[in-house]
């Protein structure tokens, strides 16, 4: 991982980084140090780090009033990545889907979110080796957001992440509940009642299917983009429960 | 009304009242006064408010910590209220289901919840007359807790509350459904994911009904009576939201 960029931004030092060539962000407080290093949450997104950086940010500040460094990658595909085409045939087969007011096939869900979940834990697992080691992160770590599918299994495989806020948002194939079955860690899961690119009764059953013995469901009114203020204020005193 | 004990626990003032021949328990914090007076919570309860004392008692100091006044009265048929025959039998055939592992029949439900809701929420409206006279208590009230139907009702029928915090650990007739979608007040609904004496998709329909715009589902695990700490603290701010 090397640093591309510095800037400070209010109370946050802001880095663009390259881990190989992923690109990525890291928010810490400006009030970390060596001899003050803060717990770590990294910041889950559906792809497209340039469009999704204002609510990036967003996240990354009200993390830091909690004292939370933040980090975040590319995910394989989105933005400047070289695309899968398989991937944008089966993202197009999902919009046609809901366009049309349908489920998606497992199929359809399969190819794209399990190469897509395959590719990007391994990523973000490479990502925490690189953050661990600087001397302002200390663990443990958090996961937050979406890809929910991608938080699962890094909930899973990954021991270094004691607690995730998981947002509903996506699809999850079936194949993938007996995963969400065996995630033992504490979770907060996020969902919109109303999402138009979700399926309700799905995540119903997701919540259902997780093995964690504490998980809560705060479910919100309104869209995928809707989630109130009062929501993300929920989250954080999730994440000050489990990180501090 | 008239107050017939008066005595401080810690940073609350609790005092006993009749209203009519309804037992009641009012705490304020100790701060609150005519020149500074204090919106209000209701304290909803199964019945039996000696059994439920400790647990109001907690619940009343969460509030007062965020400088809300709490009040409480007995339902009718509970404590030392006359019990009523019908209600009995009702309950009766309600827990003999409910241990056979089936739904109660609506006609049982009906049976239990109706006349109790009918007889309730006129008692809570004289009670908020009362109230709301005192010098030391102000505007907006807030109704928080079970029994969930008698909250429905209240949210629909008395202007006073403007936010209502829903326990949805009791069930509701079906037929109750229709004023559920004609509530319009914030409402915040809190379920125990594998609550014993409850249906959960009961709950997840309630929910989905309820017309207001501004609604919220909180799901932990557990029990009936297993409703985690932070539980309480998200419901406190979300009262502290509406009625500050």
């Amino acid at each position: 991982m090397h640093f591309t960029s510095d800037r400070r931004v209010d109370d946050l030092i802001e880095r663009d980084f390259l881990l190989g060539d992923v690109p990525g962000i890291l928010w810490t407080p400006a009030s970390a140090s060596a001899a003050a290093p803060t717990p770590l949450i990294l910041l889950g997104h559906p792809g497209g780090l340039r469009p999704m950086y204002p609510r990036l940010l967003a996240r990354a500040r009200h993390s830091a009033e909690q004292g939370f460094a933040t980090a975040t990658i590319e995910l394989p595909g989105s933005g400047d990545r070289t695309p899968s085409a398989a991937a944008e045939r089966a993202r197009a087969d999902l919009r046609t889907a809901i366009r049309a007011g349908e489920r998606p096939t497992e199929q359809v869900v399969e190819a794209l979110i399990l190469p897509l979940v395959d590719e990007a834990v391994p990523e973000w697992q490479a990502l925490l080796d690189e953050l661990v080691s600087l001397p302002e992160i200390d663990g443990p770590v958090g996961y937050s957001g979406g890809v929910i599918a991608v938080g699962i299994r890094l909930a899973l495989v990954e021991p270094r992440v004691v607690a995730a806020g998981l947002f509903a948002g996506s699809f999850v194939p079936r194949s993938m509940f007996d995963e969400a079955r065996r995630v033992s860690i504490p979770l907060h899961v996020l969902l919109q009642w109303d999402d138009e690119g979700n399926d309700r009764q799905l995540a119903l059953d997701l919540f259902d299917a997780f093995g964690s013995k504490e998980k809560s469901l705060h479910a919100n009114m309104g869209g995928h983009r809707g989630v109130p203020q009062h929501a993300g204020e929920d989250a954080g005193s999730f994440f000050a429960r489990h990180l501090r």
